[in-house]
């Protein structure tokens, strides 16, 4: 039986936009005398992903320029409720006001989620490659909500390197009974695990998942294999 | 910065009805050569709780059959599609077929939620002190789908000893701005974590979740502060 570690990275300074993350990275396991190994996973939040990728925006604070800039992050507005609209984005993601951060930002200015975020991780997993010569996986995080349950959960938001979800289906059930769903979220499960460790601290955008089972490493996105497609949706 | 640790435990027998918990702990832990500490929490699968207390039921394979116990189980069906039926339990968890484990079990029987899984795991933490002397958490943990992400993850069903969800909203937003919702719920975070390295063996229902912030730990319960109350729900 093997063990996990979720181990989070000291916090770096202020991300700014054209910042090599790789080079971040670098400094931060420097300060924790830590190095990457194969199978290691790397978490990054996708907030230093976004500055990195310059989609810091100006934002004036006003009603009309967050619903703007909301309905220009989505493909449609699910519902309203107050301040909040619970969006699809252009990426399909399901998510409050578009996964736009407009709190906690450099004054009058908000941030945008990534373009692409499952690029991105893949950007980030090459760069890895390169300077430190190992095969890890990365996953970026952030924050969604959901809608039976209170309170906010970290999910995969882009990944690299690994199987998003895991199809545990076996044979057939030898009664004829129901089979059980069991594709696996392990990309969202292991996003909520980061958290734990990250949650606390907004300075601190990176940690190491170690300890995953072999299987779990493999091709995929985010993008494909978690998105759920809107017309299997019972509840849009 | 503190590493987190999700131990699984080895695999114990067959659990039967009437069977005492935390003796097959106790056997776990003596063959892993492991020791339980203060602010350990203690994972237990949903599976070996209902069998313990005696929630397994005759099943004769039939629709007609997995019907009824599936109405039985909930207080209203929320949609159904094919044999899927989304169901909001009497307990308020929105989840499929009412949580009611059809395979996986022995011919001839379902698998039913236990009753009042908070109560399950307020019962197996003071049991855990009685017979450890250590103060530990406990969290129940049960697998469920999502709207709108593809993949099923694990989240907590019942929880003794620890706040399921924390909140870490601070002072409002000196600009003025949208405050985040920023209330987080570790306790799915916690069950999603030991679902990566217990969901591959059935025959695994413990693992220990080590070096969680002291902060996590407190009171409440899962009924109460991780069930969305339904008149706060956009979408049932």
């Amino acid at each position: 039986m093997r063990e996990l570690r979720v181990i989070p990275l000291p916090a770096v300074g202020v991300v700014q936009s054209g910042d090599d993350l790789t080079d971040l990275l670098v400094e931060s396991l420097a300060n924790a005398a830590l190095s990457l190994h194969d199978r290691d996973l790397v978490i990054v939040t996708s907030k230093v992903v976004s500055k990195s990728e310059d989609r810091v925006v100006q934002f004036d604070g006003t009603d009309r320029h967050k619903d703007e800039l909301i309905k220009g992050e989505s493909r449609r507005i699910l519902r309203r409720r107050g301040p909040l609209r619970i969006t699809e984005t252009h990426h399909g993601f399901v998510n409050a006001n578009a996964g736009i951060d407009l709190s906690n930002t450099a004054p009058g200015t908000a941030v945008l989620l990534p373009k692409d975020p499952d690029r991105s991780a893949r950007r980030i997993r090459a760069d890895i490659r390169r300077r430190f010569g190992v095969d890890v996986a990365v996953i970026i995080t952030d924050t969604f909500g959901r809608v039976w349950r209170q309170g906010v959960t970290d999910v995969a938001l882009g990944s690299a390197g690994i199987k998003p979800v895991l199809d545990l289906r076996g044979t057939p059930d030898a009664t004829g009974r129901i089979l059980e769903v069991t594709e696996v979220a392990i990309a969202d499960e292991i996003a909520g695990a980061a958290n734990l460790v990250l949650g606390k601290d907004q300075g601190t955008p990176f940690a190491i998942v170690r300890g995953l089972d072999d299987s779990y490493f493999g091709s995929g996105s985010v993008g494909e294999d978690l998105v759920r497609p809107p017309n299997e949706d019972l509840f849009r």
